[in-house]
């Protein structure tokens, strides 16, 4: 059987119903297959036709986003979770968000092996997404895979990514949970990189706990925890050697201790809904860009700009006024 | 005198002509009102005029982005490669693009101190930017600042960031040359977390280079380089300690010599070309969203989609049918 996403995936003739009926029923290959679709950043009637076919069924999956700066021991933490949870008969969908680099996308997508033991799992769904098309649809696709998930009924989807670029960050962003892995030992300078990332994480997990330093970087989150603002919601620190499984058990009781305070706070919906706004402000984003290169070709309007030295305000204008009226005729009867 | 961007200085009332009459003549003052107008998330079309009354005078100055991750010793170096160019009796403005953040805005911030004896000099012009208004408007206002300084006849502008949103990134992939300052020591966790800059740098500066580690750190960058792709330029890596002012010199001579590359390559004009094109795409796209929310009420919307559990992709499609139908009725006479 060729491997989800592969070329041989991707020639097979299934109708959209038929896929969306496979994906439903937790098939591997169905998966994988709309998956790639989500990814094509050529047909981006794809991925909304499948959103919009699954959408009705989501909402009942934990989503909890795994992010740390590489070299954390993300993957390894998730695969414990992972086994963690189908011990107590759970199914789990994991998402890989790793971006590529000519530098260091080899040596992140090599973590995937260590996960291979899973992958003859029925009840594992394991997929990487990489930044292979167009910038920034990344977000978009990896988003729109967990709904798939998600509707395809996965008790947990946990989205692992590197949290430094734009697009991870809007992953973890449009998840209930957040968990931030580090290891100790860092330093101040990647701390503050992870800034961003610092607000939005729910549950701290000090990885490779049995390193030197782990007691400073537990003092440092700690403070960091206390000037910092955070609601009802205190987050917890937690020291984890996920090597050798020592605290994993810990980690999985926050993740459902937060996803219980969501639920009964209200948080959940309010996430929800501020997550919906993310994600269609990127959509109309797309969409515009979208419409202006097929309606007026974008680099040609951009040529002409810059040939007669147009500041970028009129020519982002120029195109915003053409396709309102382009888009305008084409609904024309 | 109050200092540019205080308070004092944003209630001076200066008409628009006034006010890019005194940038065209580098008067702090004026320089430091228009870049708060151009910070002004709620006043879209300030920008766009200033920016529309200055572009014809930009181009000349050289265009610089100095990045790299926190406590890498960037504002030492561009105070020292400030001083330089101005005992060449050139001038120089600089921006420093500092992400805010509750953990790490204070200390950014705190290394501007170091540099207040160039505050004195008026052929220096000092200017931090932080994200303090909406998310994703830094790297449009930070640009915009470039064309001003530029158009007010700095012969370089200087752009200094941290490396790691997406902000900074897109910041220092419109300007012409970049610096990425690294130190020894960081470590490969680090190194790829910079993957993304990596591969736009054209100057290396391995600064601190009195540290230990400072010749893995250089190997490990010629390796990286020789793995990368990269055009017929390929990029120097230099070894500097910017405190001492040692190498400082030759940073500035990389700087030139790249500009010259890109002079003679014809690269620059293609350069500038895209940087056209990213901030007009940009622009389309904060265009959009303000249209949609003065037109329909984006919250409104969301919360509507959210009520009847739309897939965001059908709230992005009725946000863009709106804005067609409602911009086209706003033009009609």
């Amino acid at each position: 059987m060729p491997a989800a996403g592969s070329p041989a995936a991707r020639r097979t003739e299934w109708s959209l119903e038929e896929l969306v009926g496979r994906v439903l029923e937790r098939q591997p290959r169905a998966l994988g297959r709309a998956i790639s679709v989500l990814e094509d950043a050529r047909d981006r009637g794809g991925a909304r036709d499948l959103v919009g076919r699954v959408y009705a069924r989501t909402g009942r999956a934990r989503l909890v986003g795994i992010t740390g700066p590489p070299g954390a021991g993300k993957s390894t933490l998730v695969d414990r979770l992972a086994r963690r949870c189908r011990q107590r008969g759970e199914t789990v969908g994991i998402l890989a968000v790793d971006p590529t680099s000519p530098f260091t996308g080899g040596a992140l997508l090599g973590d995937r092996v260590r996960m291979q033991s899973l992958y003859t799992d029925p009840g594992v769904f394991i997929r990487s997404m990489a930044t292979r098309g167009a910038m920034g649809g990344l977000a978009r696709a990896s988003r729109d895979a967990v709904d798939l998930l998600d509707a395809a009924g996965f008790d947990w989807v946990l989205v692992e990514t590197v949290g430094v670029g734009q697009d991870e960050v809007d992953v973890v962003r449009t998840v209930d949970s957040v968990v931030l892995v580090t290891v100790p030992g860092l330093g101040d300078e990647i701390q503050a990189i992870k800034a961003g990332i610092l607000e939005i994480a729910d549950v701290f997990v000090i990885n490779k706990a049995d390193r030197d330093g782990v007691e400073r970087a537990f003092k440092d989150l700690q403070m960091m925890l206390s000037i910092g603002e955070h609601g009802p919601w205190l987050p917890p620190v937690l020291k984890v050697v996920a090597s050798r499984d020592e605290g994993v058990d810990r980690v999985l009781a926050e993740m459902e201790r937060h996803r219980e305070h969501l639920v009964a706070s209200g948080e959940l919906a309010a996430r929800r809904r501020s997550h919906l706004r993310l994600r269609v402000e990127t959509l109309l984003k797309e969409r515009v860009v979208a419409a202006a290169d097929r309606l007026l070709g974008l680099e040609s309007e951009v040529e002409r700009g810059f040939a007669a030295n147009l500041d970028p305000y009129r020519v982002a204008e120029r195109l915003f006024a053409g396709v309102v009226e382009g888009a305008r005729e084409e609904r024309l009867p």
